[in-house]
């Protein structure tokens, strides 16, 4: 099966391309930017050198280009997404947007926090939400795959059984995130300058992050409630990793035991969620890996849980989260091409 | 003046001996560590080649070894300091301790959380905590000063105008802490090995770090009720540098401007906390530095506040901090020595 | 095929186990090490949990224990490794040796730089030095393959070419190298601790490192003359990679076209040597993969040529590598289970 | 005496500054640039947030303006200071230039390496190379004092008490150069993104950097003939520091022991240069100080001599060094401001 890329040349781009490069099912079609148009690949990424010597093509003639293809990846920013998508769709394309466009339900919701206005509304209804663990069943149905972000990966995962159990006030939920640098992309600005970043730490778009909405809306269906969170991104001198310290107060007498054995029977299924019960939670534990870690740790003394969960954010917080989607759209493996095992050190 | 430094091998020790002895008002006397008795310090601390050329002296003549020094610093661990502390008043030694042993008012609290006796506990009652902007009468008088630890530096401060000013509900304090590696000291191990700590993000300790009831004690007081609260402390791979986000439930209806204003008029005296309205707090800032940064931001969304405090943890989170308490105790100008600006980058 | 893994705590270690665990000719017999044995590898390395459930073997009864392996792996210490070989050699495996002990040729040579006695003398004629690229139809007749060391795998591959051309003076080679942390290890000390590493740059074991031997031996092969060299290491403070910078004067007129087409014909049918005439030579580049990245510059101002290699040190220069050797002498596809594209960023 | 900055929004404007302000002797009168015109200096640098809350001031008015400074530092680009000095001099201000303008004596040379037009040859005369250690008394002298570069600092101070004793053959020079990212600057480009950095080391302009002219230029006059040098600047994950590995054939039979001697010689009356005979030579030891560390090691088997020299790329490599030559020519203590220790870790 021939799948293309559409904005292949920033960093889940490339994690796209390196990783669909070896997937067993698929064969790499067009590999699509404006900007690099014309260039080989390896230019851009010399990692590919001597071993993918494909050019970038851009998107003038992009129903020729991409009339083999039978899925295809959006990598572009949010916004640019929303213009190609309803022509993949009339051309009948199976559809992995990481782009936030198509994660979020509500046409007013997204202008919102977007400060753009959307203008393919009318697809709100075929977007199926891609987080594999909990939509499953949808994503194999579904033609276009919003892949979820980075920060609400965490999130999510972390909280959806102890949401699910409705275990917990949920008006409590505050999610403490931490991001590596990779997370802002290639483009050059005060939080990816070398100097100003490393061995620096800080908080950023405290309590106004765009993937708070997107949080929200899924955690609300999971609680069947509205939820409103309180999110705080920072940013750590790392190239990749993710973490998040998720706080919430038990409403139910429940123990430490009790919470990790929800945990664990919620996810007792899912070959990439491991439950850590001893709080080894260690954002290099899944570096190179699509799985997410996640620890529990009751604090006795005020009743709350804290929740640490960890991800590659380049990875199971993009791009393998992307072909874990794709091969449950198109009924391959969903481990084909992503059952990498971290690496150490 | 003379001053000696026991236990003057680790990092804060080292950053003692830098910062006294460019101070006016000082003269360094003995420099002791059992473990490195006999030998020069510039072989520990080859920054001080060229410049300081004594000796480590070891502990078999202390009072002999200490008959000229007005006061003396212990940067030696917990249980260590109590063991030479009772002597040193004996002596009438001026006494700044970097460790924990005296700053717990309580021998069951301090012997349940640190897990070994308390052997010094009549001296209690002497012991000031000394953070000078919450405590500087105090210490002024003191003879017997507990350095603060360094996350309750920043949790302490980051909370103290809020807290004085009873805005809060007083159990929803949640303190997620993040600190650079050099906090872990100079011993080896997982947490301190290179290629383990970096490019890796974790949370340890959770909810059972010893410095909780230090936080716990000193805003119990400033609350005038018990506080009980959750602490998380992180790792951050960086050497120095420590934050601190903190999430509190407003009581009363506050905006963000007022809030801001309760922090500026708690600290409108205070030399080195800076309250950074646009919530520029970055451990870079504060790095080399005594100051610490506050910001404040109101999540409208949950009625939280977040507060964002950051210092230089072998600073303003020991040494500097150390030397502030000393230049209080014998009535040198607070900042000698210590107004260091920051270096960037 | 059964293989087994001696050695198997250390970081070349759990990059073998990643690595052969995805082999499509190999399974994973016994996993060995006396300081873990009982111990499930993802106690060690996590990066391994709901992947791989075995224990660390003990070599009490190692006979018996590797009866099924047809093959053996060594990535213990140089000197453990002796211990062992002789018994393997006995019971007919197939051994890829990670330490020094089979590199040289020379007993009185290694007892020189190793300090220590060599007892397995009789086995020098068997072993083979175990770069592939320049010794392929040896390692593939052979039994014990010595696996280079990671400095000697940059500086031999990086000088081949221009020495079997004999086109430089053979007493001018001086060889700059620099190294990621992971190299020395997961024992603690100075030169791994963060705080002590992190932000700092050094050189280490100047003109006396042991890698050198090694190197000289196999140029002087190359070079059918004897070569001695300058070589000086140095720490970089990142965990992986190592690039290294060689000077050479030339001896005959060469334009750097003409040298870097010498170098391009050397390794034209070397899937893992990538000859970058641009000089884009960066270990990220190579980080994660088997290649080898070489770089051709002539200073055209004093007639010298600076050549730039690159490889991941644990990779290329170890586990990579290792693997390498074992699909040679097992007759396997050579770049099976090893042909990674390198990640980025 | 009061001081102007000119150029003072980079990080060595901002080194000076921070310096400056604590200097006995001077008072920062204006710090003038025009892309910050008008902004307060803490808003740029927030290190000096509640400590120095003056503006930056554009140059319409640069006569008026710097009517009451005695001396002037420029910390603009190469080019640009070319453009002030000339009134600068005829203002009769005293000038310390840390751009390259006026470092070489040759003009054909500049425009060769600069690819810029000099338009003040006529000042090149006046100027004087402002490495105090070889030129203090032409310093004390000057008006025009050019600043050398970081990398000639390393390479000339590291050379010279062998190149003045002759005892090497002059055509052998090899200097391999790395330096922390921060000698990049605060422009973002590929070289100080972070995630194009963090985690990985390279070469970069290979017998090409702009730094050659100079190094020759110094090292020749040392001499007392025309050397031509080999030169490799690299680029390391770290903010600031700087060693440069240096190799030379030695002509004389000399033993380490006697180079070193030499060494002690030449700079017994260095208060910033320490010979380190142990080899204990790393960036951090020197970090924040003004301090360059040299250690010289002879390779017994290759009668060379291989000399480690290390600074701080943004003091004694900028911008501490500058206010060295502010000292000598205004007759203060030339330590005065500059004598602090370095900080570890």
């Amino acid at each position: 099966m021939k799948i293309s890329i559409i904005g292949a040349s920033g960093y889940t781009g490339g994690e796209l391309l390196r990783i669909l490069y070896k997937h067993k099912n698929v064969e790499i079609d067009k590999v699509i930017s404006n900007s690099y148009k014309g260039q080989k690949i390896a230019e851009l990424f010399p990692n590919f050198r001597n071993v993918l010597d494909i050019e970038f093509t851009g998107t003038e003639n992009l129903k020729e280009d991409l009339k083999e293809s039978e899925a295809v990846f959006l990598a572009v920013p949010h916004k640019a997404a929303m213009q190609y998508i309803p022509d993949l769709m009339k051309w009948n394309k199976k559809i992995v947007d990481l782009s936030a466009d198509f994660r979020l339900d509500d046409k007013e919701i997204y202008e919102k926090w977007y400060k753009v206005e959307h203008t393919a509304e009318n697809l709100f209804k075929e977007a199926v939400y891609g987080l594999p663990e909990l939509n499953r069943e949808k994503i194999k149905k579904g033609k276009l795959i919003a892949n979820p972000g980075c920060y609400p990966t965490t999130a999510i995962l972390g909280l959806a059984p102890i949401i699910t159990k409705k275990a917990i006030k949920m008006s409590s939920i505050i999610i403490d995130s931490k991001s590596g640098v990779s997370g802002a992309g290639k483009k050059c600005n005060k939080n990816t300058h070398y100097s100003e970043t490393n061995e620096n730490f800080k908080a950023y778009a405290i309590a106004s992050h765009r993937h708070i909405p997107e949080i929200e809306q899924e955690l609300s269906k999971l609680a069947e409630e509205k939820i409103v969170i309180t999110f705080t991104p920072h940013l750590v001198p790392m190239t990749r990793g993710m973490l998040s310290t998720i706080y919430v107060d038990l409403k139910e007498e429940l123990t430490e035991e009790e919470i990790i054995n929800i945990y664990k029977e919620f996810y007792k299924n899912e070959k990439f969620v491991r439950i850590m019960e001893d709080s080894i939670v260690e954002t290099k534990n899944v570096r190179g890996s699509n799985f997410i870690d996640i620890g529990i740790k009751k604090d006795e003394r005020t009743n709350r849980i804290i929740i640490t969960s960890a991800i590659d954010n380049l990875l199971k917080g993009a791009s393998t989260q992307a072909v874990q989607n794709l091969n449950l759209i198109c009924g391959f493996n969903e481990g084909e091409g992503i059952d990498f095992i971290g690496y150490l050190p």
